[in-house]
């Protein structure tokens, strides 16, 4: 499966389209169609359930996009975040230097390091294939931009680069009203932005994305236990969402590309078209970001433990999931062609029930003499899951055109329904059919699109 | 109920707090907390239930925040998304004119008409009390931020001041590949934008926010049916929600009042602790938006009919409501101060168990005896539905504790689970109690947290 397959796939299917497309696009955004945003939503929704409702040591909150801007001075983000930044002296176009040395890790090397090397090595420019470069500089990641009627830089706020700090900076908050005691952790989804230099590898990297972030809060010299168990769990709900055991890798950061608050860091990697990548990060963050928020704003952070009555700072650990990262690798995943007994194709997206769009699908046999009696059941089983209705063209095209979305089940409403209540029930995987009634559809559905 | 007791409360239980406090806050921005977080959550989820999956005519997208800047050229926004701003020429605070018109409705008036009314009768500054002002400008509400690694105007992106263009620029897209014919609706939720000159009445006026969306495409002549049948669902969602007849008003715009493309607008309101004001409005938008994108792209966005063989640029009623000030009018409606049989008073959150944060409380009667017992019945519970558990104080209190955070189900660990594996289930409303087996609990609780 090829990334420009993936991407065919999302455009006709309507899983994903180019942002602003009747304009030309907007680089690299992207639209979540009908079936790409209900995806989007059963990822969040999974999530939600494996890492606050079920496990008794988290909890959720929502924080503003917009924060104060010490926030990002605490946080280190207006000074560091920033990639190395450099330009073509031919042809002008601008590139992130450390992406563009390839055969090695570069990380943690400086600028006059990175410059030296595109020297050195003669590396040359994508675009134009010359090489001829200016000078590295850091171009910071975040996006500005103005709030309240006076234009000033005293105005100036950022959109936040990562859902983290919101979570920090509201620990006391969260501490006091749950009245929980460490260990607990909290979680959040929200959008984050970032300005990449190069952003690409279709929804893999883009400037505006959605992040699902864990900060569980552990006693110092705890953390790389707690470290081990969010890893595991991380691992479990991997496989849980059907991405298979060969097309997960992990890399742990050496000392050089630990970053200097971090005591230990993981990449849960994919195998996406282009070979494995980053899809989820854990680091082992130390008190790094709570003391820093202290320092800057006078909060006293630390924790009481009331059984011991030790006073600490909570030590912080990080798992951090981008939703477009996992969604990509779900379909990569899932999208097949299948070769059937009768020699023919069908393309099928293997995803587990639970991610599907729609559960099921309801089909008229013949859309004139059993419409009524479809809408009927469609009506009834969408109260209880999400449905697609579909009357158009024969039967086997309806069946193969859910399999190719991904729709776990079809039921049909033929003559026999219009007189003993009766459906047949196809599946998508093996294509078997079964006999049954309207409400042992909604009982047998229900229960395979547990998660 | 008044709005400083809903904030004191929200800031009490962990349902909102103040956005980045601990740097002295950022102008009215707002944070949710772990119940503030789960209400919304239930909330967005209620409306994707009623207005996507349990409706034949809908679908969902999930559409960029940052779109082309042509898109705003296009819908209008660029030009006319402004408000009236005056500043006062004694204390140099910034005010909205028509905001400082409270008498009547200046809906409609231009930049000399409301300067003539603040001069003529007198109106004073609501910072310092005179009435010396400045003459009107137009403020432009959308935030401005620059997009790629070269600063220049070429790269200026807004970010959305509403979700429903990501809509009107994706409609043949979305036609396209779900083969819907009109009429049928594209939902959406997501964050929005809007620098207001004044935002203000706690979480009610916002410059971060979040829109529940719905455009509905129909054929021209048939708007004001569809706009009767939207309307009627809106209204027996918001009762649905537990919201009372009496505390939900309307205001149908005035031919003086409608937006030039519209020839049919009525706000749903609310009785907020200052008044009626808007909750829910909906608006009939002819083909404004769709021609507009048409005229300026060169896409065409006409629809064939295939029963009639008719084209047309279809007509849209939207239906456009604000998530927080949805949740700002469930919290007004809920939180109740009740006077016990015994004198005692209680405070109590009376919501709708569909929307609760916590759907059950999980609370071992003597710590050290049922602890254990009742983490397995936490774990039970939690897989099926949000759970909280609480062991400290006595069980009078944690069972206030619940009352006042809304959760509609106490489920009590004692001796006799240890003995017969029964619990107490204390119901919210009634504090009625009766003795259950754990798996009764799970079938009652699941049944009445349906929405």
């Amino acid at each position: 499966m090829t990334l420009e397959q993936i991407f065919n796939y999302t455009k006709q299917t309507g899983y994903i389209y180019q942002g602003s497309e009747i304009y030309g696009g907007l680089s690299n955004t992207w639209d979540y169609g009908p079936l790409g945003s209900l995806l989007k939503q059963n990822l969040k929704n999974a999530f939600i359930k494996r890492f606050v409702t079920e496990t008794p040591y988290n909890v959720l909150v929502d924080t503003s996009i917009l924060l104060n801007k010490s926030v990002w001075e605490a946080s280190g983000h207006l000074k560091g975040f920033s990639d190395p930044l450099t330009e073509c002296l031919n042809c002008h176009t601008r590139h992130r230097a450390d992406h563009l040395i390839t055969v090695k890790n570069s990380d943690g090397w400086d600028n006059d390091k990175l410059y030296n090397y595109l020297v050195d090595n003669n590396i040359k420019c994508p675009s134009c294939g010359k090489s001829k470069w200016h000078e590295i500089r850091q171009f910071n990641l975040m996006f500005k931009t103005n709030q309240g009627v006076i234009d000033d830089v005293a105005n100036t706020v950022y959109l936040r680069p990562e859902t983290a700090q919101g979570i920090f900076i509201n620990f006391k908050n969260i501490q006091r009203t749950t009245r929980r005691k460490i260990p607990f952790g909290v979680a959040q989804i929200g959008k984050s932005f970032r300005n990449e230099i190069t952003p690409g590898n279709f929804i893999f990297r883009t400037r505006e994305f959605e992040q699902m972030e864990l900060e569980f809060f552990c006693k110092p010299g705890t953390e790389i236990e707690w470290f081990d168990y969010w890893y595991k769990e991380m691992v479990t709900f991997l496989l849980d969402l059907g991405l298979s055991k060969e097309n997960i890798g992990s890399h742990e950061h050496s000392k050089e590309e630990l970053s200097h608050y971090s005591n230990k860091t993981i990449d849960i990697l994919y195998r996406y078209p282009w070979g494995f990548d980053e899809l989820w990060g854990i680091a082992s963050r130390t008190d790094f970001d709570l003391s820093a928020h202290q320092e800057l704003s006078g909060e006293n952070f630390e924790y009481l433990d009331p059984e011991t009555n030790e006073r600490y700072i909570p030590y912080v650990v990080e798992p951090s999931l981008g939703v477009e990262r996992l969604l990509l690798a779900i379909l990569k995943e899932g999208i097949k062609t299948e070769t059937l007994e009768d020699g023919s194709t069908r393309e099928v997206l293997k995803i587990i029930p639970a991610l599907a769009p729609y559960k099921v699908a309801v089909l008229p046999l013949i859309k004139n003499k059993h419409q009524d009696k479809a809408n009927e059941v469609y009506n009834k089983l969408a109260k209880h899951f999400s449905c697609v209705y579909d009357e158009t063209q024969n039967i086997g095209r309806r069946y193969r055109r859910q399999d190719q979305i991904g729709t776990p089940y079809c039921v049909t409403i033929d003559h026999d329904t219009l007189i003993d209540g009766t459906v047949t029930l196809r599946e998508r995987d093996s294509m078997e059919q079964k006999r049954l009634t309207i409400d042992k559809v909604i009982k047998f559905v229900s229960e395979k699109i547990k998660f």
